[in-house]
């Protein structure tokens, strides 16, 4: 099928006319992969009549990439390191150039695409060129990096923007519509020497945990084809678990950094607004729940690295959003081994039960935290974390879905079903929103109160009560975002951290009959529907070997303090 | 007349009905004085067929109150004492009470009211017996303080709640409604060891800069009873400039604490959002504008160490609006004689011409800077001040009245002409709200781009461009707020400092004609109807020996930085 095909008039009547723009699009985001980058057999070309199939076909993306020849061994390995800060000494030292790592992280994100559909923008040229300026400054200023990110690739979600390139967010109303600025934190990004390759795949509308758009299709697990990557960040989690990122940027207002953090394995920083520079975090109807921009990665020291280099860069010099906290290493360092902390938890918020290997996580957690003397306390979760849910998602739909229906409209194109957008129902007028906004000050007061008197050092709990769904199945569930959506509401920084991962063996209630986890869940009754639907989505076969992380909620501005802990848990589980 | 009279229905039909309501709350004010803190001749007691006559009889508060008998030699020399930390020494050490200190305010808060109608609130028993407590506890321990303002009389702007007392803020719909929990600021300093003892005066509906309502009537300047104390926080300016406190709190959305400090000759800081708590910066249409609280006093040491005490009392921990950034001690230090500042300067902002004495003032801090070395640069104002300022007023409007409509219509109470309140036109749908976020945020940007590159410490300007006005004249004319309201659209803080007082010789156009600022001003041909009647209401006869203060502006979250430039200035002015 060539182009001009494609961009003829349709001829068949039952196709949207929308959809020439979506092939012409998905055709120039392929045309931006090199032949010698793609592979043998690649998924299905996206085509109009057949929806992005459900694969039922397990395929294991890193093993494909290994072994396809397109990377070298030398191209692997720096792919595959998951600090970067390995990566940046060996930039800086000039061990390796800017244009050699951006080569190698194009080609596995080129990968990572055929196999996840993960990425929107590809802009690899444009990347290249600005990696041979990079190597060309460092030359000229005889070996000087540009900034605590020189020469380094990173990766941002399609909700930034940059310039010449589009944010569709996956709306086909907003194609070949480029950004005339880009978005404070990509302009940061390069005064920090970074390289910006790819932008990465989300749902329409954005609200959702699953990244599927009519633009460009459905972005899938990063090891697991039958299951979703999550979202709305969930392209770039796929991404990173491809090794096709080292460092990526998502954006969060209801889970959607942690949760594709979570369902790939990764660490992230939900942060609190105005730590990390988000245009829109301050906008539109986004004083009542902020959106927040931060960062996700393969490894803690990655993402501290990146928060204490951002900070150190004031970015409230660039960003009047920005908060001029700098990155308080003393906060975020390991306590000393005779320092211990006190950490409450959350097994179970009382509404959804989370599955076997979640809960088995958490109780992990839990006793190796104690075993190494750090006191643990239940932290009451029910009544309020219901509450505080209900309000973030009557401020979430406060627009009624006009927003998304003026995108619908632009093309004609249709709502996906599920998406968390609201219907004229749901919409608040000017004095509804101010008692709204009136009731969560007064919820946060209470939150704040009951966490200062605590006198904890942060909030253990799942990101999610799952560890993967099929891909448009949840969407189509009555979704329970309150494990996340909750620390939204009330600003708190969070940070997620891979602990374990499913295991055939030990987390299947039937065969594993021994365990009190297994057993609670064979008798478990659901609560509700958000309850069931998880209940008996529930398959240790489908769901085998999928990490899973638990979530450091370190109250307001508590980024480093979560990030410590998260330090105390990965030298206790690694 | 007495209280039964006053509470039986009227009988006169013409007289409002919420008159009644007025003259008891007024009684109760009065009954709340000591008969002993009463002055021989007050002025007339206010009668409800005689809105508070603009009197035209000057009158020395301070010479009054000095010789009034009322107050001691020591407790004259107290009240008299501008910095708070003097007093707290002498506290802290047990060289007084707190309850002599208590009693020293109180007696001359109650002459003050007297003689400006500063206060609102008046609870001086509960303040004497909280400051009994305090002594007690003081004693209890062995000579410790209980926080940073242990026993310091403490006044706060009506706008407060205090539980137990009323927060009418000048409507008579809210007389006889206690609070049922005080704000976070009132906790705060209780929780520091201040003693609250009376809330001071504001106009009705907080939007203007003279302190007028139908409960509390007028409140006039400290030092001229012809002249107005400002506004809002009016009352507060009018207390501090007698001595009738040393430390207050008041709240600023357009110029609400600048204006009454350079009114009464005052320090005071208006802060960005989230230093001070205030727990009303993040409710209601606040997003847009956010109102923000901070201190008035008569020194500088004053300032920063309530300021540096908050900030160290951690009141992120109580306040959820509140952001954790410690009060920056070494960015509030005078900089060293070798370090040279580089501030920008406007002398005028295009729209509204300052006064001679303001004039001079500008024209006096920036030779005395230049002699010393530092470097002062001009700042383009003109444009951009316009259209910020034109910003701010839609958004302070964009309610279109209704919320001051609803508390007129509890009791029929009239709107008092000239409140900046909105009308029906210049009411805003959430729709036009975004839009105008939007514009805000792009505004900020830019704003802060100009701000970044020029690379200053500070930014200097006149607070008003008008030395004084007569009670009810601004209020009915065309209004600019743009020296003041425009940091409010970009949350930048200001610091007063006060620099001159108004001269009969230096400052009259007419005698003395040598002077460069005066003959601009006899030639001055007026640009707008604002600048119009600025210009025609000048009259140094009127204002004559009233103070002149320079406002100091830091940038966003730049208060540390704005005190270490007032302190340059004070060490070059004293």
């Amino acid at each position: 099928m060539t182009q001009t095909t494609l961009l003829s008039p349709p001829t068949i009547p039952t196709i949207p006319t929308w959809k020439p723009t979506v092939y012409a699009k998905r055709q120039a985001q392929l045309a931006a992969i090199p032949e010698a980058w793609r592979l043998p057999h690649p998924p299905a070309t996206p085509t109009p009549s057949k929806q992005d199939p459900d694969q039922d076909q397990d395929q294991d993306t890193l093993t494909t990439i290994r072994t396809s020849g397109i990377l070298t061994a030398q191209e692997l390995a720096w792919t595959e390191t998951a600090d970067t800060t390995v990566l940046l000494r060996a930039l800086a030292s000039g061990e390796i150039s800017s244009v050699q790592l951006t080569t190698a992280f194009c080609k596995r994100a080129a990968l990572a695409q055929q196999l996840t559909k993960c990425l929107t923008e590809i802009f690899f040229d444009r990347a290249l060129a600005r990696a041979r300026w990079l190597d060309a400054e460092f030359a000229r200023a005889g070996g000087r990096p540009r900034g605590p990110l020189h020469g380094l690739p990173v990766s941002i979600k399609d909700r930034f923007d940059l310039e010449g390139v589009d944010t569709t967010v996956g709306w086909v109303g907003l194609i070949n519509k480029p950004a005339r600025k880009s978005s404070s934190i990509a302009r940061l990004l390069e005064s920090m020497g970074a390289v910006l390759y790819v932008k990465t795949n989300v749902p329409q509308s954005l609200m959702m945990s699953d990244s599927y758009n009519h633009v460009f299709g459905q972005s899938i697990n990063a090891f697991n084809s039958r299951l979703i990557s999550g979202g709305s960040s969930g392209g770039e989690g796929a991404l990173i678990g491809t090794r096709g990122s080292v460092l990526g940027i998502g954006t969060d207002i209801g889970g959607s950094i942690r949760i594709p953090a979570n369902l790939q394995g990764l660490y992230s920083v939900c942060p609190s607004r105005g730590r990390v520079p988000w245009d829109c975090s301050f906008m539109h109807q986004h004083y009542m729940v902020p959106p927040v921009a931060g960062p996700m990665a393969r490894s803690l020291a990655s993402i501290e690295h990146f928060m204490a280099a951002l900070l150190a860069s004031e970015p409230w010099t660039l960003d009047p959003g920005c908060i001029p906290i700098p990155w308080r290493a003393e906060l975020a360092a390991l306590p000393p081994a005779h320092r211990k902390l006190r950490v409450a938890i959350i097994h179970d918020d009382g509404v959804v039960k989370p599955q076997p290997p979640i809960a088995r996580a958490m109780r992990e957690v839990e006793r190796k935290l104690v075993d190494a003397g750090h006191e643990v306390i239940p932290w009451p979760a029910t009544a309020l974390h219901k509450e505080g849910t209900a309000l973030w998602t009557k401020a979430i739909l406060a627009d009624g879905g006009q927003h998304c229906r003026y995108l619908c409209d632009i093309v004609g194109e249709p709502l996906i079903e599920g998406m968390v957008v609201g219907t004229a129902e749901d919409e608040l007028s000017v004095e509804e929103r101010e008692k709204l906004e009136e009731t969560k000050y007064t919820y946060q007061e209470t939150y704040l109160s009951q966490w200062t008197t605590s006198g904890i050092d942060a909030l253990l709990m799942p990101v999610t009560p799952w560890v993967g769904y099929r891909p448009k199945s949840w969407v189509v569930s009555a979704q329970w975002l309150g494990y996340t959506a909750l620390w939204n509401l009330l600003d708190y920084a969070a940070v997620t951290v891979p602990v374990t991962c499913a295991d055939a063996r030990v987390d299947c209630p039937e065969s594993n009959r021994d365990s009190e986890i297994n057993r609670a869940w064979r008798e478990h009754v659901p609560r509700n529907e958000s309850d069931r639907f998880n209940y008996l989505q529930y398959d240790i076969d489908l769901v085998k070997d999928m990490p899973v992380t638990v979530q450091v909620v370190g109250g307001k501005f508590g980024e480093e303090k979560a990030v410590a802990v998260a330090k105390v848990l990965d030298e206790l589980l690694r």
